[in-house]
């Protein structure tokens, strides 16, 4: 199992009337953790498109624990837990500077070959990633 | 079990650069979707503020099957299966002008007091509207 | 001078925590609205794009004269003054129900083609749209 | 005149199906720069709120130079030229990693009380912090 780490601020912008984080910043927080974990893995997404390979999400489950408010620094945790094969699954863990959990998630996501769409799997150089990562023994 | 339909059209601020609407557009989806249900219900998501109670949302799931694009006018199936007690589930579907469903999914939205924060329940003057709406036999 | 209406609600989405529309959504009401104007010029900005032709946007003021709040139907008014060359400018202004003036800007955009980025200048089927609906009579 | 500069990097989220930073996304960026300015200026965003003050944007102009694209890890420079009286005038330049300006625009603000929403010119404790700073010697 391999887990990352990004922080972010919560911007005004995000807010709502509520005073929180409005419900649907989330994605694009789980977004940011996602690319990062994925450069800090030695890749990006952007490489992972100028390969030929798009990643769009096809399923998402968002449990809202407690508020995010303005400016909070927020730590997301970004978890692998297999090698992907035709699909790959993130989790998600959203914590406040005081540690204490607010969000929880995981998305689903494809791998489309850009030109066609058509499912492709997950490209080997991107495996040979994870893999020389280490930590990952058996597929998700 | 009722169901409400409401039409919107795909912001060019919402496609992204794969050329579809951003996954993270959704939830803002859903509430367009949650709020046209609930003024066809007679009331607005403005009102229940105004009357105290704010609607957090604690839980979402979303299914995307087909991307939406561009401009597409899309139709919002919101559904609503039982009365609400202390929590409100809502259904969504969301189909092309073709009648293709590309996505699904639910949110589960709380009432909470707005000066306190803490959990009131759905409001009697609420429960009576949906009541006076018909078509609701049993708590969800 | 061509005017243009299009309505549109405030979404929950688009507060902040001041209670108001953030202030970076009216780009996006813009948007609607110029959408909306080129579609009762009988064509779409994704027809301009299906012709090989983007129309990124250069130059942007916005006034901010009074807040808009949750669930406000406001009226876009979108204005063409004069016929694009090598760029169209749109003025924008916006209403609430009750008619009061709560914001005005412009836009300024190019044509560019689509494949080489390369400035083209306004096509002539969209200048022939613009002669047709009538009412221009100089050059803006 | 003061500059302060932060840097962060376009969200896939923020990009259109053009492939760059949707427009709309700037005043968000502007915002993220102003907030990081007041931080280094020992203060934030969240203090004047919490002290009875809220700064709604009355007036932006922005330039669009060149795109942003997705990844790009901007830097943006906020510049403050004056001491402000009723109103606060920001200056943004934002550059990509290549040191070429992409944008520039500025942003002015008012000082409303938050409790009754009239003007209240800036607050002593904020002028102080402008003026230990230092830098400033006249007016904006």
């Amino acid at each position: 199992m391999l887990t990352f780490e990004t922080q972010l601020r919560v911007r005004y912008a995000e807010t709502d009337q509520m005073g929180f984080a409005y419900y649907g910043n989330y994605p694009q927080y789980y977004e940011v953790g996602r690319a990062n974990a994925m450069r800090q893995l030695g890749t990006t997404y952007k490489d992972m498109e100028e390969n030929g390979v798009v990643m769009p999400i096809v399923d998402m489950h968002i449990k809202y624990i407690r508020p995010a408010r303005y400016d909070d620094l927020l730590t997301i945790k970004t978890i692998v837990s297999g090698l992907p094969a035709s699909r790959m699954h993130f989790d998600y863990e959203i914590y406040n500077e005081e540690g204490i959990l607010l969000n929880k998630g995981y998305t689903v996501l494809a791998f489309l070959k850009k030109e066609t769409g058509r499912p492709c799997g997950a490209p080997d150089w991107f495996l040979n990633k994870l893999k020389e990562y280490g930590g990952l023994e058996v597929r998700s």
